[in-house]
């Protein structure tokens, strides 16, 4: 342990863990594409504002013609991988999820928890395909994801920070469950949806989430980014 | 090297890096006082709910029995304090402002930069009292605000994150402007509201923030959480 610097009652010193305090938890991506590597660049963010109408006009026609594989998504769906990862599920089609631990957390202690519900519909791409007719599914997932959690973890709902992303990193709907006092990466006022407050929104105006303008934050290097920039609206 | 886990191309690994990769800098304050210890302790959030009910029979009598001084934000709106860092003004006593830069920013790189935008006319205590009348002066933070900040700083409004606290820190309305790469405190989802979303929502109803279930989250010290606790709401 070296000391950097002391002033009256602080000092800044540097030191090196012993191996046993100092596991290190690391995701391999491989192969991994080119986004899949810009997603870990530091890279100059703007903010984009999108009607309803740049949604059809530039966003929709973008994730058409990406093919962002969400095969490893369709895998937990069917039980072909990670099926033993799974702390809840309800199996209706139309308004059941998936809960299971999100990759960054390591399930070790409750301070970071971080789960996933995804849901077994497949079709719904974001917040944006969001109706009226998707309430029961939003809520069985806020009640029941909850409660499951509760159960495993005992940690209540007022403990916990329930969202959605928009852009989220893949097309297929899902939720995220964080501990509320853990500060999760994508939990920016500018990329985070409440589930409450996206219900309440449903609640008053089926059509909300197909007519609102949304606000969110583009890497320069990313790909929709450049739709924008074409469209003249960035 | 061992693995935890596979699905696809992502698989989970745990390490223990080298000592040369590994340098820790780490701050020691000794002796500490109580003050330091409480500001470092790790407190418990909780999320509170809270409806416009709510608001007129807990969150507003707490706050008017407090007596929280904003004797500085007078200062400032009178010249009798900081007239020397004001980065814009407008005047106009209903709908004007003051713009200047944040304590927290130096100054120095617009990375972090960091602005508040403080209106001149007095007793609007937060987002709960804005209504459709409050338009023209919200209108203006966002519009001479941000060429405000062109002018000075050279980033423009799509660079920005332009939002209001709830609960803020103080009851006199006041909108944030941070450089939208730079990872604010209180720019999480539970804290922020754009502003895009706050007059969005006021077009949209004049009544909507005196309405609106309001969600945010509250450490177990604080004053307003133990309201909650006693009316049976948390």
């Amino acid at each position: 342990m070296t000391r950097q610097l002391k002033n009256d009652i602080y000092g800044v010193y540097h030191l090196s863990p012993p191996a046993e305090l100092n596991d290190i938890k690391t995701t391999v991506i491989r192969p991994a594409t080119e986004k899949h590597i810009k997603k870990y660049l530091h890279q100059e963010v703007y903010l984009i504002q999108e009607s309803g109408e740049d949604y059809k006009n530039i966003t929709l026609p973008f994730i058409e013609s990406q093919s962002f594989s969400i095969q490893w998504v369709y895998n937990i769906l069917e039980k072909k991988a990670e099926a033993d990862r799974i702390v809840y599920e309800n199996s209706d089609p139309d308004n059941g999820f998936i809960l299971l631990p999100d990759f960054k957390w390591n399930q070790k202690q409750v301070e970071d928890l971080y789960l996933i519900a995804i849901s077994q519909k497949k079709g719904i791409k974001s917040l944006r395909d969001l109706t009226a007719d998707h309430l029961p599914l939003l809520r069985n997932i806020l009640k029941e994801g909850t409660e499951a959690i509760l159960k495993r973890y005992g940690l209540r709902g007022n403990q916990l920070r329930i969202y959605l992303h928009y852009q989220p990193s893949y097309y297929h709907l899902h939720v995220h469950f964080t501990a509320l006092g853990h500060d999760a990466p994508g939990i920016t006022v500018e990329r985070a949806h409440l589930l409450y407050d996206v219900i309440q929104n449903l609640e008053m105006d089926s059509r909300y989430y197909e007519t609102r303008m949304l606000t969110y934050a583009l890497r320069e290097d990313e790909a929709l980014l450049k739709s924008f920039k074409e469209a003249g609206k960035c």
